[in-house]
């Protein structure tokens, strides 16, 4: 992978939208802020029941050939996703965890960001189901990889009809949350 | 792209489930099927308002690198969509269109199934919007990519809990009529 290239990895449990997060990463970039970008998920036999997880590539150039590995950014909401997949992590990726899902985090070179982002989820919205929203604007806050209102306008776009105020609110919280942390 | 991988992709226009289609696909192949899958969106800064697409990669072997091109199965559900991508694929390629949609096919060397898939959701299953339930099961039916068992388990799986039963009778629905053409 070239130095214009950024992998970026979500993972966690199945339930917490980690799929529709990384599609509507994807999006963002590409469509809202003018960027090439692929996502995609790549599933084995032995991925049923376990971490889920979603990718997206990012670069300023037309990506013709994908090496499926290394993450630049890795965001991980449960420890088991976690677990399994830190090791794939670049050395100098940036790691955001939820510290009320991941509690083990061994000293390493990479950089962490402990973000609270069920509990914003929960108190500050009011919904446990925005997790994945939160933990996207807290991507763009981290990795500057997407512009907050890039990213707004591919949640608004993506998001059932009827839900994108609480939605959007959801990815401002985690942008504001972060913030306070790079 | 080896003996051993197949790549499809999925085409129309926005609103039609494409890249849903795509994730259960992948899902059933992989999780339910036993076999290794990568299911991806590509996009660029012309993408915008443009046709909407979702590409699966089916192999036997695990998948460590991709290369974003020529797929050996293509449906288009919109005359746009085809105009833009059917040009990419195999030239050996199966290719499923609605007639509905798609009504201006040249000739050429890869093999057309026009499936009446709009025709069949509304009319069968009284629903327009599981285009792409439909689109699925004759996809099943054509390529032989994945079990019409392993396709109904990661639909069951994905779909918005109550709407199963329909779900799953438009997969049936797309997978039958299909049947008859192979």
């Amino acid at each position: 992978m070239n130095n214009k290239e950024y992998q970026v990895r979500l993972s966690g449990f199945g339930g917490q939208g980690i799929i529709l997060a990384g599609i509507i990463l994807g999006e963002a970039v590409s469509l809202y802020d003018g960027r090439f970008a692929v996502q995609f998920q790549s599933y084995g036999p032995e991925a049923r029941g376990g971490a889920s997880r979603a990718e997206v590539v990012i670069s300023d150039e037309d990506i013709d050939l994908l090496e499926l590995i290394e993450p630049d950014v890795f965001l991980a909401l449960s420890q088991q996703a976690y677990n399994k997949y830190v090791g794939d992590a670049n050395e100098n990726a940036l790691v955001i965890i939820d510290p009320d899902y991941v509690t083990e985090v061994p000293p390493s070179s990479r950089k962490v960001f402990p973000v609270p982002i069920s509990k914003i989820a929960r108190e500050e919205i009011g919904k446990s189901i925005v997790i994945n929203m939160v933990a996207l604007g807290a991507l763009a806050s981290v990795s500057g990889l997407v512009g907050i209102d890039a990213l707004k306008k591919a949640v608004a776009a993506r998001v059932p009809a009827g839900t994108e105020e609480i939605n959007l609110k959801a990815v401002q919280a985690g942008y504001d949350n972060a913030r306070e942390m790079v």
